[in-house]
């Protein structure tokens, strides 16, 4: 924790209950708050680092398409998977089905026509599953990223995310994807709560013999979600309490110098919860990334299949295509990430 | 309208109530039953035409992104898209904003952290925006594709689709699209209620200098979607009572000459609403694809930049990343493919 | 329209986009706003005239049970009901039916028991069907009733409605109601889009030979839900944009000095609509009830076997439940009004 | 367990995965199936033990209406409730707020009106809060209430439950109620686990001077909902797989005897879970009171301030207003019940 995050705290101690619509001007106060790409891609960008991806690179990450594999990224949108309390799970109704017409032929009439269908509903959280987090999801400050002020992300009859929603990258995190895969780097499981550093994704990328370019989306294996799926109930229940394995603040600026679209993970919140240098600080990477660079998070992805793979034919790079839904105004979004090798 | 088909009318008619758990035996009954590939991929292939998608196919597909221009083909998941009654549009809320902040500066608190964010939800129907009907979603003869048995499609406690679910392809229809652009081949709008014939098909491919490969998915430009967007809440009222713009069923032979994985259109039903050649029968093509042939069908798709783009460059053969969500047992899904050339 | 709230409208149109945080002072702003309760029952209080029905009416109420003869006074929670454009109409989905058995005998089991069940759920607007608004529901100026500021008001993560919130009224509108049936006292149907009089509402009671006591919930028939169900989907598209019945400002001091807790109607937004005297002014009676004199409304409320048999026995006063669910943070409710005569 | 009741598990075992569409012929199968009240209301009557509740027992009950003191018997309907897993807890979201007005004093126009308002959604399962088991919950041997087959039990798109949906007792459960104390009556807490026998329930109302009539809903203490209050995360996920206090299987003859409309409690499922006399038994006792005699089941009410009223005062009858929802095709409903004095 340096100095200047330490004055930090401090005035927020300070602020307590007021209040807190704009950084108090003077000292530094968020850690890694000098590194900021605001008015990069101009004052009314709503992107953020989506627009390293540029069509040249899209166009240079389809030559990665050899073999024409195809790898899903995305756990199961079902009431098993890891939500962060208080979201709910994803909740899948069907509102007609093959077992109704057993019940009754003319069930679900439809005309005089012999045709039978099954219809269904999901209620679900945007951020309770395989996701990305839009830059309208976290923000310190007052400030959304780009400087947007928080009053523009409101109810969704007030129009939502009336800024920064995800719909602006609907075409977004389709190109290069570059698997990191610590556990593997690291000879096997990670410990409990393992603060994943720099110096691991850059050694777990020199094993690889794999290179990170602009524009890309860097997936980090850690092996948190499934172990998940390895507990019962009680672990379960435990679970949320533990620390969580994720990236730790001095990959910040690494992700900043590397010009990567998103930053995704098979864990929970990405970052290391809580904060390895600060426990009583929760999720401050989200301030860094979503709000400073404009750097999409993902989380809670599914990499065990591709994983084998990209040690079996050492190839850590591929096609992508992990596009969220198009959702207006939304501060995030579900996806099924396709990685294409 | 065959004499086979009238037949099989006629002992539908005499069928009455009683359940039909299986075809009668004896002469062909459904227009174009003929047309099967039950079995052709294995006895317990839950895949259906997907499996043309082949590695080898999506490998070539790759070499079609050229310049990296990216389209996304979704409508907006909102409650203005045109929803076939009685389900519902898409219903999002957020469950905190950053107006509540302004409300109150520790509105959702998170630890000592200044991190503030807003999350959101959504409610809808997995039929009701840009999405892929899944094997699952229709049928007729109490069969599904493969012969599955609509007992096995449930309530989703009980497993949902527990055969032909979506999760099936959930990582499908990424590989070769190919835009037939039918507005602009007939000059311009279609007239209200339009069949699309085989004829047009073919000549609208003809005139593109495109074709069909196998495994491709094929998407069709009627126009219908974006003339909803013209309408008044009248006008709404009143659009699903009126014939609706669709391919007609003499493409359903060429649709299976053709092997591909699937068909999607900017409009309602992919087909021709009332049936051409029967005003009383209700989507028989959904029979024919989905349950004979395991064609997947698209509907609702947004066609209007792909289109001028492909008019422009020629090029109406692009790389697709049409992956539906992962969601176990569900029937279809909404997606946001993405054409990337 | 008098001259104070002209003066009213002049100066919200100089305001502008600004913020509204507080009347301006000066000259009177509000039609009837010198109507006010605020202060009545303390500083703190939430339940404004929901105050009026003390214990000891209730007791007296109590007295208007003699034959057991029940009615219920709410629509069908489906999808057919009036419900005010955007909000979605009640959805209902099963999880597990009895359907699914005859697929499976197992299709969900529990343990080795031979039980079998059915579950459902629902989605639904809480102002989407026979309702309560609550105080929480309508305001102006920035304050809500007894002064609460909107701020107060927030999203569900935060809170929902953190004061005025329908739970503080969880045993409310248990004890007298008054039906008043303007639609006999006009004898018959009343026009589209009529004005229901304070010079109605006493005329009927005194054909009525009925009388409205303190703390009671007075329940007005219009007809114009049971219109909606005559009407095809034409119709109901147009329903929304044609003027409705409803009662109009002059019914304001009446209901004041009658001293009730709330009152429902048989329409949609128990006012007029659009404002008799201004059809610029969209529902300004719910500035009245709601936030100045903390009086509930009561919307979408079904008479019709009520009507009847009042008018057959000639008792119009009844026991009313009308309680709301126990929603905390909610806005309104949802609800089963019985009349027990 | 009875030798009767060993044949008929026996009889289950080997009945294996066959569809069990009616009960074998024979000795008799299940526990207590000689209580039986199929036909006593008619042979089409889908009301059951309602129809116990005559209009000549409310007028009855309406005196007891003395001073009308109201009390709630509904825990929130919110996150934090006892929901029996699978089942996910209410989920309450805002789409307008008090706060998006502080971002934007336009943020919801409603024409040039200065009204300002907020709404809000709930999507919850019917059986996920304090609730009303209707008789299309739960069955067994093909057959509910009344011989009702399992097939009238579909999905919503096919009309949910076409028989015994909670509709049909839209103005049920409006009489006489009657709190049954046992945590009272046994000095204090029951232990976990504890079964009620009839002893229990006899003993509690001699000590309370109170009597059960035809028609009455009988409301039984057990202090297991308030339990659930205190417990912390980890708590509550082993809550579910302990045993619960609950009304054991020798009750059964007594309610019956007692003709009651409906029995409730403030436990999960109104019985003891595990059944007391065979541990692989999940709720017998659903079968018996619901499919067997029509009675209505009430589960996680809330009766903290009620019985401490009644406690004070000796009085335990009450005028009870405990109606549902009005929901077509419902398998049950939440509800919050008043107790009136």
């Amino acid at each position: 924790m340096t100095k200047r995050s330490v004055t930090w705290l401090v005035a927020l101690g300070l602020l307590g209950g007021a209040p807190l619509t704009a950084l108090p001007e003077g000292p530094a106060l968020y850690p890694h708050e000098e590194l900021n790409t605001w008015g990069k891609w101009g004052a009314d960008d709503q992107r953020g680092a989506a627009n390293y991806t540029t069509p040249e690179r899209v166009a240079a990450a389809g030559a990665l398409i050899r073999t024409g594999r195809t790898f899903s990224l995305a756990i199961p949108l079902d009431q098993n998977g890891p939500v962060f309390p208080p979201r709910l799970p994803p909740h899948h109704t069907m509102t007609i089905t093959g077992a109704d017409y057993l019940a009754d032929p003319n069930a679900a009439p439809f005309g005089k026509s012999p045709i039978r269908f099954a219809d269904d509903y999901i209620y679900m959280a945007l951020q309770g599953s395989t996701q990305w987090d839009g830059l309208s999801h976290a923000w310190y400050g007052g400030s959304l990223y780009n400087g947007v002020p928080e009053s523009a992300i409101r109810s969704s009859q007030a129009g939502g995310a009336t800024k920064l929603g995800i719909e602006n990258v609907k075409t977004g995190f389709v190109g290069r994807g570059v698997l990191i895969d610590v556990v593997r780097y690291k000879g096997g499981p990670l410990p409990e709560g393992y603060t994943i550093t720099r110096a691991d994704l850059e050694g777990a990328l020199a094993k690889q013999k794999a290179e990170v370019l602009p524009g890309d989306v860097i997936i980090i294996r850690t092996g948190l979600v499934p172990s998940w799926y390895e507990l019962d109930a009680m672990g379960r229940a435990a679970f949320f309490a533990k620390p969580m394995t994720g990236i730790g603040s001095d990959t910040v600026p690494w992700i900043h110098e590397k010009q990567v679209a998103g930053v995704a993970a098979d864990n929970i919140a990405l970052e290391r919860i809580p904060n390895e240098l600060d426990p009583e600080l929760v999720v401050p990477l989200h301030g860094n990334l979503l709000r400073d660079l404009g750097v999409y998070i993902g989380e809670i992805w599914w990499l065990e299949e591709l994983a084998e793979d990209c040690a079996k034919d050492g190839r850590y790079a591929f096609f992508l295509a992990a596009q969220p839904l198009h959702i207006p105004g939304a501060v995030g979004s579900p996806l099924n990430p396709i990685a294409v090798k």
